[in-house]
């Protein structure tokens, strides 16, 4: 099926949503700080608009992010418009993609991989987050910035750019975070339950994983496994493995760091995140994957064992390729 | 002695540093990236004025701060004047605290603690580094930020507020870090080296320290043990532990996390890190030590098995007492 895209500029995204009513926001699956974050600030925005709004997301909303999703009511109403934020392909919406996937009135994104299944697109691919692409809206709509959306706003922009860390943060993303302070965000509380709160399954997963991991090619790659056995183990669930993927990288040497995850339907579902100049997309892209440069994923189906014996030799051509190799 | 301290105002501090030449800066002892950072971008930007300058500390510099230091030649020369920053008491200039207690002619500073050892001071508590104050300084002075100084402020901002993420970063911090971002300074890798760089080793005795936490009072106390023999099995050294007293607190539920350090004369260095309203100083007060109210520290000389069952029965009450015990 063949589809016409219209891209919208920020104000004309805003006043599509302002003709409209009725309206249903989705959120991705395994749904993160910044979909949630854009999900609940446009609809608390919305609302405030007097217009019917709800969000959904196909899994539940991780513990850490529910202080954004019970800051709406749920209302029950017939949707007239529906929203995706922070869907970069309606695959993306999971469960809900078979219902949703024809018929979604606008995409407001900041992923340049976006795949334009949205009958419109609001892109901002220099956006570190949604996030921000929605505090343009909200400024254009005039909502007034209570404490429910500076709080959805300020976690979808931190959960995606590692508080400020990453290379996705640019000097706007430093204001936007500066207003929100203005207007009162308690940014040391949501910071603390993001970034410094662990559970202790976590705090176990955690240690085993660093325990065990595995180096090649002189600890310029290192691979983590999370098997089923270690998580039943450790007693970690889904919520417990968020950003486990990075910790590999972060070691001294290492440029590829990879993390392979057993899933319950026994697929290898494979999170790849690099140093530059390491693509990590094209490496990714030889096994059907996709994502950034330097964070991508890929899927495999056969043993454990045998991804890494496929993944690696790739993965040491493009170290070889650019030179990385000791 | 009494000395009568002047309080100077950014702009005088900037007038009073014009007028001089032969400027020695000092750091305080055991240096973190906001004393270096402050030391070398003020060098950098006085030596820009055609000025003598150098950079003393008493301790060598963390090898991840080298690029900060490397940025400045060394200069023999008769130093006219003393600038101590960052450094809240002349006694934090450790070793070189003798020769210079008495001369220092200007400190800047933001402690709100300062104890007013300098000749003149100028001090701005709500600075979240002291490179905060640094950034106003040269900006009167009109110093051309080049890359060596760009990353001399940023690493100074971003290691006093965990990458923004505490309470002590404002909306001015933002505004200064976007400012620092447009003049170019290449902060996704500051902080990568910053915060997302750890050693073999230290992945090891992070695993090792994780795997091995021991909970009390329904998971309210997390105790970390880093004997001497957790160190030789890891090969982890003094740098490897840099923060890992922090690690216990940020486990839900925990409200006092302990850290005991095994030294190499046998003491044992507790590290006491408390969320509110838990008063980590009073608990180690008890025992001769002292500290900030959610970071305090002090010393046993009894076997590690022994210094549980004292600190226990303490950190218990301070728990009862204030209604956390579960």
């Amino acid at each position: 099926m063949s589809r016409t895209t219209s891209e919208l500029s920020l104000k004309e995204a805003c006043e599509y949503l302002l003709g409209r009513d009725q309206i249903l926001i989705l959120t991705h699956a395994q749904p993160d700080g910044d979909t949630i974050g854009s999900g609940y600030a446009l609809a608390l925005a919305l609302k405030a608009l007097h217009k019917q709004v709800a969000v959904r997301c196909a899994d539940p909303i991780p513990h850490k992010f529910t202080f954004i999703s019970l800051s709406l009511e749920p209302e029950e109403f017939e949707p007239q418009t529906i929203v995706a934020v922070d869907v970069a392909d309606c695959k993306l919406l999971g469960s809900l993609c078979e219902e949703y996937k024809d018929v979604v009135d606008l995409c407001i994104d900041h992923h340049v991989s976006n795949v334009r299944y949205a009958k419109r697109l609001l892109l901002d691919a220099n956006a570190s987050a949604t996030c921000e692409i929605i505090y343009g809206m909200l400024k254009i709509f005039e909502t007034p910035l209570n404490r429910h959306i500076l709080s959805a706003l300020y976690t979808g922009i931190v959960t995606d750019t590692g508080c400020f860390k990453y290379s996705n943060t640019t000097a706007k993303t430093h204001r936007i975070a500066a207003e929100l302070i203005d207007a009162g965000v308690d940014y040391a509380e949501i910071n603390r339950v993001m970034f410094d709160t662990k559970s202790r399954e976590r705090v176990k997963i955690e240690g085993a994983v660093m325990d065990n991991m595995d180096f090649y090619f002189g600890g310029r790659v290192a691979v983590i496994a999370i098997t089923r056995k270690l998580l039943i183990q450790t007693g970690a669930n889904d919520s417990d493995l968020d950003g486990i993927n990075a910790l590999s990288r972060t070691i001294e040497g290492v440029m590829v760091g990879v993390t392979l995850r057993e899933k319950k339907d026994g697929k290898i579902k494979i999170s790849l995140r690099t140093n530059a100049p390491i693509d990590a997309t094209s490496i990714c892209h030889r096994f059907g994957g996709g994502g950034h440069p330097r964070a991508a994923g890929c899927e495999f189906t056969c043993p454990i064992e045998e991804v890494t014996e496929q993944l690696l030799p790739v993965i040491r051509e493009s170290l070889e390729e650019n030179g990385c190799l000791i």
